[in-house]
């Protein structure tokens, strides 16, 4: 069996205000095309197909289309899970009638259990689902966290292994170790709770979604594909594509890079280096940019002037700003005094130490603040 | 052909702050049964399956669990349409794999004129669209609006045509003549401006959907089928139903009521009256009412008074301002002097004339208002 592994397609995410489905479209084009030269048996989507639970129109059009084309037209087969970005129930619509034409889309914790069998691998396909859908499930009211759920979702899994049989397990979840990007969900209260990478260690592959970096995790048996494009600028070194995924014999693992419609850049330099034509001219102004300025001085309608040049700026930063809050730390905030902090602001803003005179107008009015402080709570 | 004609489901709709999705479930389940009942070859919906663009999740579940019901449990062919409330988009969603069982739903001017042809008949299916839907389909600018639009549609329907047909048209509009109900939407501006009835007379049936009365339209060859639950208390009179239509020879029509999980009535009488035990205990008080009060005096915490008995009551009247406002018309108010007209409100609020000396008063209090009025006109 040879499979094409995606997942964290976010149709319909923005990114600092940048609608992005253009080069969703043109990037899921390319996941095709990819499927297609690669002529894999199959395509996995490891959940969050979409960025919200109420998609836009356009993005409803888009993953219609999106699975259409892979699945009706060129008669790929597709198995896919919801992820927690997901509503299962409106990404549910129209999957009893996939599973004629080989689309397998699973949204519900009990469709877990039972493998799609593929030639030789058996998929067994987990969405993302709550502590609260486990409970409910194994009618076991201990279920409190997904740690507690997990081993009996597995063990579950394990009583329907084939042993003729690959046992591919496609799920969306955060395994503990794995490294994370801005742009997932933080949120750990829910099921996303670190699950315990040996949990996983009988699969002979697993295809996992929700983290963004395709490296967040190394088992020898398990992957994030990362998301197609990037969706932060945390995001900005890691390498986009999908995993070719070979099952029979031996487990062998190919990483397809993608070329987005736009790339996602840091640059630096000061204002003027910007708005010069002869270095612009030689960029892709059309890319996502976070620009990193040398400039010390303020400069007036500043992104205004960046974005007629550069339609597409996400962030500007001041380099001079983040070399000192990187040297910053809570640590060193802590040990030093109101006095010793204000005069290393002062030096910050003003870029120059206090005078003597200046130095005794700030410890006169910290002093005085104290008093008032003190008073204040004495009341 | 037999088949059943129903459209207007409205999923999601809410009644005066009442959701309605338990009555939708009850009511989408009576059908099925009647389509079975009735050994029907197919079941049309004429538009509006859900009642707004974006449905919430629990509405996406029924429609989801009643097509699934109706198409791939029974196996019973679907032939249906996006309606004026539907977002045509996500309607679509999995529209492509549905055909292969039969279900039909079409939800782009494009797709009305290639007929599905089941047995004897040709269903045409056209879906709810604005006239600029139809001036990019005819690639024609004169299209302006939904008058403009028809005749092309129905003349290119014409092309495929098969005499050896019957043919069918689903379609969602107002046709001229039509009476409306409170629950429509009134909006003429788009696509639902009224359609003469004289178009559709080369169809050997037209199943509409849009006006929630089944006696709104009488055309020999035209039926609403009307909406399957009362939508509004101007509807509280209304028979509700489905169409069971017969093809094969000459044009056979049987209207089946239907019977909601809870009625919708209206009751008159004094607050007492409601009130008194031995009168709504003879009552299904799980029903929706509007109350109609035969009481004058103020009640004080009328409305959870009147809830706590019946939970459900969506308005109360009062009949003594309900004749009054019926007795005033806009004649008689454009006919009446500004004195008669205070008087008149004066004796309707008091419930006695005024005295001499009160219309002294009124006749004076006017007097210096217009007074007022006519100096303020010249400054």
């Amino acid at each position: 069996m040879r499979f094409l592994h995606t997942a964290d397609w976010h149709i319909g995410k923005k990114l600092h205000g940048y609608d992005l489905l253009e080069d969703q479209a043109f990037i899921l084009k390319q996941i095709l095309t990819v499927a297609k030269a690669e002529k894999v048996d199959a395509i996995v989507i490891a959940g969050d197909l979409y960025d919200r639970s109420v998609p836009s129109e356009d993005g409803v059009r888009l993953l219609n289309q999106t699975i259409a084309a892979m699945n009706l037209t060129e008669g790929i087969p597709l198995l896919a899970i919801s992820g927690n970005h997901d509503s299962a129930t409106r990404l549910a619509t129209g999957a009893p009638w996939f599973a004629h034409s080989n689309f397998h889309l699973h949204t519900r914790l009990d469709q877990a259990f039972t493998p799609v069998i593929m030639q030789d691998t058996a998929f067994f396909l987990l969405p993302y689902f709550e502590p609260v859908d486990a409970r409910i499930y194994f009618d076991n009211p201990d279920i409190r966290t997904i740690h507690d759920a997990m081993p009996l979702v597995i063990d579950k899994m394990k009583e329907n292994f084939d042993s003729q049989l690959k046992q591919v397990l496609i799920s969306h979840f955060f395994v503990s170790g794995s490294s994370r990007s801005d742009s997932e969900t933080k949120v750990e209260v829910g099921g996303l709770d670190g699950i315990n990478g040996s949990l996983l260690e009988d699969f002979d592959y697993v295809a996992l979604g929700h983290l963004h970096n395709k490296n967040a995790l190394n088992l020898a048996n398990a992957r994030y594909s990362g998301s197609p494009l990037k969706y932060s600028l945390s995001e900005k070194e890691q390498k986009k594509g999908v995993w070719i995924v070979e099952t029979e014999e031996k487990l062998n693992l190919q990483f397809i890079e993608l070329t987005p419609l736009r790339e996602l850049q840091e640059l630096q330099g000061t204002f003027a280096h910007f708005l010069d034509p002869e270095i612009y001219q030689q960029l892709n102004r059309e890319n996502y940019y976070s620009l990193l300025l040398e400039d010390r001085s303020i400069i007036p309608n500043m992104m205004n002037q960046l974005r007629k040049v550069y339609p597409r700026v996400l962030q500007v930063e001041r380099l001079y700003g983040r070399e000192n809050s990187q040297q910053l730390s809570v640590k060193k905030l802590k040990e030093q005094t109101p006095i010793e902090l204000t005069e290393e602001f002062f030096t910050t803003i003003v870029q120059s130490a206090p005078t003597s005179r200046q130095q005794k107008w700030i410890e006169q009015t910290l002093h005085q603040l104290m008093k008032k402080g003190g008073a204040a709570d004495a009341s």
